[in-house]
C-alpha cells in the first residue's frame, strides 16, 4: 500500500501515480493534495495524525518548496512503515508517531542521485517514466514525478527489512528535524498555539486536551468559554472548547466556524486558564 | 466494495480509509467528501441518485452534524447493500432506492456501544485503531473514522444474509425516517423544489421529467423558458428547462449557471405551467 | 487500469465508476475531475500532458459542452492505450502524444448507438445500469455515466487488438481535430502562448523550454525577468522563467503566482526575446 500526499491540487498527482503504476501494482490511496500551497508545518501535523491509522504502507509525501535545490531526497523508516519525500521536516513528526517514539525504530536514507538514471537497471528508474515517445526528462520542478514517485515505488517492492542494502539509498542523518511546537502548562495555565484550521473551521491546538478534564468553562484569551464533549453541548452558533478527535482541545461553534468566532489562525497563540470560579 | 461519502473535505476521509484497511482488502471507491457541510439533506438527495448505479457493497456515509449526541448509529441493509452512518435520515432515501422501494428487503440494526470496545475480540474493533502508539482514543467528535469506518469494514466483511446474527448489531427501527419532498401536480401545474444545485449550477428540481414531455415552452414561477433536450438546443447563455440525468426537470443555461439566471437555491418553491398558448 | 478525467466535480464521477465497476474489475483511478467546465483545450494540454506516465489503460474522458447533440462518442486507439470520450478534439493530443507521434498507431471507432441497446447483450450495456428499481434511463446530459463509462468498461475489457471486430465501434475518421497551438520561432524570438495556469498560479506556455538554455536573462513582452533553473533561484516573491516539469517556458514566482505577476491568463500572447545584451 502506497499512500500519496502533496500540496499539489490537480492533475500532477495523477502523473506520480501513473509513474507508481509502471513499477508496482501496490494499492494507492490518496491522503490529501490540498494540504497548503508549500506549508511543510501544516502537512507535518496532519501527517503525523493521519498516517498511524493506516497500517504499514508506503507514505509519498511531497510538500517541497525548495525542490531542485540542494535539500535531499529522502526515506524515513519508522517501525513497519516507510516516508518517501524531502528532507525539510515534512516526514519526521509523522516517522516519530510511526515509530512510537521510539528512535531505535526510525532509519534515514538519502535518496542518491544515481538512482535517477534511467540507464542504471537497477536504480528505480529502470522502467522508462513516459511510456510512448522516448523523453523522460527529469525536472527540476516536479521531483514528486521524477524523484520521489520512482522511489517510493520501489522501496514498496523492496523488503522493508533490507532498505540499507538497496545501492541507490545512502544511510544518514535527517538534516531538518522539524519538532512542532508543544505548549507550555504551568500551574493551570496553558500556552498553547494553533497548530491548524480544518475545513469545518475548527481551530486545533496543540494543547492535550486533558486541559479540560473536569472544567465546565474555560477562559480563552481571556474570554469565558464553555466546555462540551460534543459540539451539540451548546446552542447553534455558540462557541465551545472540547476535545477534538486527534485529542487536543479544539475551539469550535457548534455548526459554525471556530476560526471565525475565535479570531484565531494557524499558528495564534493561545493561553486557555481556568475561568474566575476555579476547577468546577 | 466499500463506498465513502462525507461533508469532510480533506485529510479526514483518508483516516477512515487506514482504519478500513486495517480490516479489509475491500475495493474503497469515494462517492463525494465535499458535500454542503452538516446538511442532511443534500446529502440523501445525492446518494439516493448516485449509490444505485454501484453493484452489490456497503456505503459508508458520515454527514452527522450531531455527533457526539445520542443519535444512534445504524447499518441499513436494502437487498445486496449495506449502508452504514448516523441514523439522522441521511441513509433512508438511499436504501428505499436501493431495496426497489420494497420495504421487506429493508433491515435496520443500531450498532451497540459494545462494538467499540478494543478489548473485546468479536466486534469490530478487535485490530486496534491507531497501530503505533497503543493510543486508541474513541473521540467525541469523529465517529466517520472511530465508529462508522469500523462497523462499515466489519459489515463488509460479514455475510450480508447474517447480519442479525452478528453481536454488535441490535435489530431496531429507524428513529429519523426522512422523506425528500415530492411535488404537488395539479391540473397541469406543477409545485416542486430546487432540490440541490449542481456544481455547474444545474438548478435540479423533484418534478418528474415527463413533466416536460411535449412542451416547447414551460413557464417556470411565471417566466417563459423553451424546453430543450440538450443544453445545446438552446444559444449560449440562454436559460432552458430540461429532464436531467437523474429524471427531474432542470433549470439550466447552456453553457452558464442555471441557479443565477434562474435565482434559485436548494429548497426554493418552483411552479411549472404551460405557457399562456396551451400545450404544444 | 482506467483512468477518468472529466470536469465534473463531485459526485457525478462517482456514477460513472459505479457504471464501470458494474462491468470489470480493472483499478480506476483519477486523473482529474476539476478541469475547467466545458473547457476543451484546457483538459486537451492536461491529458496530453499526464496521460503518458501512465502504464497502457483506457482513458474515460468527459469534458463534453455538446453533450445530446450530434457529435460522435468515440474511441482512439493509440498504441497500448485506448481513450473513450466525445468527438470535440480533447481526446486527440494525448491520443497522438501516446502513439509517439506515429499516426499508423493510431485508430478511431465512433460508438454506435446500438451499444446502448441494454436490451442487445452483446453491447456494452448487457448490465443494467441501475442495479434496483429496473429503471436505466439514457439521458441526454450525462453521457459520462450513459454512453461512455459503459463503452470504456467494455473497451477495457476487450482485446486492444480486436477492437474493429466489435460490433458496437465502427472505424471513422475524427472528426474534430483538435492541434495545440505552437510557438512562432524567428530567429531569437519566441512568440507562444500560455496554455494553463496550474494550481500553483504557474503560467505554463507552450515555448520549449530549450529556448532557456544559456540564458541567465531573458524578455518577457519587453520586459527583463531572470532564468533559473529551480524557483528558489530567485529570492521569494521575486519573478523567473523557468523549464517547467513539462518541458516547456512558465513564467513563476518564487512561493507565489505567476499569473498575478506577469498578469496573464490561458490563451493570452507570449513573446519572449534575447534581452539587450545578448545570448549571455
Amino acid at each position: 500500500m502506497i499512500t500519496l500526499a502533496s500540496d499539489f491540487g490537480t492533475p500532477y498527482p495523477a502523473a506520480m501515480k501513473g509513474v507508481l503504476l509502471q513499477r508496482t501494482d501496490a494499492r494507492l490511496v490518496d491522503v490529501a493534495h490540498d494540504f497548503p500551497r508549500q506549508d511543510v508545518r501544516t502537512a507535518a501535523f496532519w501527517l503525523r495524525e493521519v498516517l498511524p491509522y493506516f497500517p504499514p504502507a508506503t507514505h509519498l509525501v511531497v510538500v517541497d518548496p525548495g525542490v531542485g535545490t540542494d535539500r535531499a531526497a529522502i526515506v524515513l523508516r519508522a517501525g513497519d512503515h516507510a516516508l518517501v519525500g524531502p528532507d525539510n521536516g515534512v516526514l519526521v513528526p509523522a516517522a516519530r508517531r510511526l515509530a512510537g517514539g521510539d528512535e531505535d525504530r526510525l532509519e534515514t536514507y538519502v535518496i542518491n542521485e544515481r538512482a535517477l538514471d534511467p540507464a542504471d537497471p537497477t536504480t528505480p528508474t529502470d522502467s522508462p517514466t513516459v511510456s510512448s515517445d522516448g523523453e523522460a526528462p527529469r525536472s527540476n520542478t516536479f521531483h514528486g514525478r521524477d524523484v520521489f514517485a520512482p522511489a517510493a515505488g520501489a522501496v514498496h517492492e523492496a523488503d522493508i527489512d533490507a532498505l540499507a542494502s538497496l545501492e541507490w539509498l545512502e544511510p544518514a542523518a535527517i538534516d531538518v528535524d522539524l519538532e512542532l511546537p508543544v505548549p507550555a502548562l504551568e500551574d493551570d495555565r496553558a500556552t498553547g498555539e494553533v497548530m491548524v484550521i480544518d475545513g469545518f473551521g475548527n481551530a486545533i491546538t496543540n494543547v492535550p486536551g486533558s486541559y479540560l478534564d473536569g472544567r465546565e468553562r474555560v477562559l480563552v484569551d481571556g474570554d469565558r468559554v464553555p466546555v462540551g464533549e460534543t459540539f451539540a453541548a451548546v446552542p447553534v452558533g455558540d462557541r465551545l472548547a472540547t476535545v477534538g478527535s486527534h485529542g487536543y482541545v479544539e475551539l469550535d461553534v457548534n455548526r459554525g466556524r471556530g476560526d471565525e468566532a475565535f479570531g484565531l489562525e494557524p499558528g495564534d497563540r493561545v493561553v486557555l486558564e481556568p475561568d474566575g470560579s476555579g476547577r468546577d
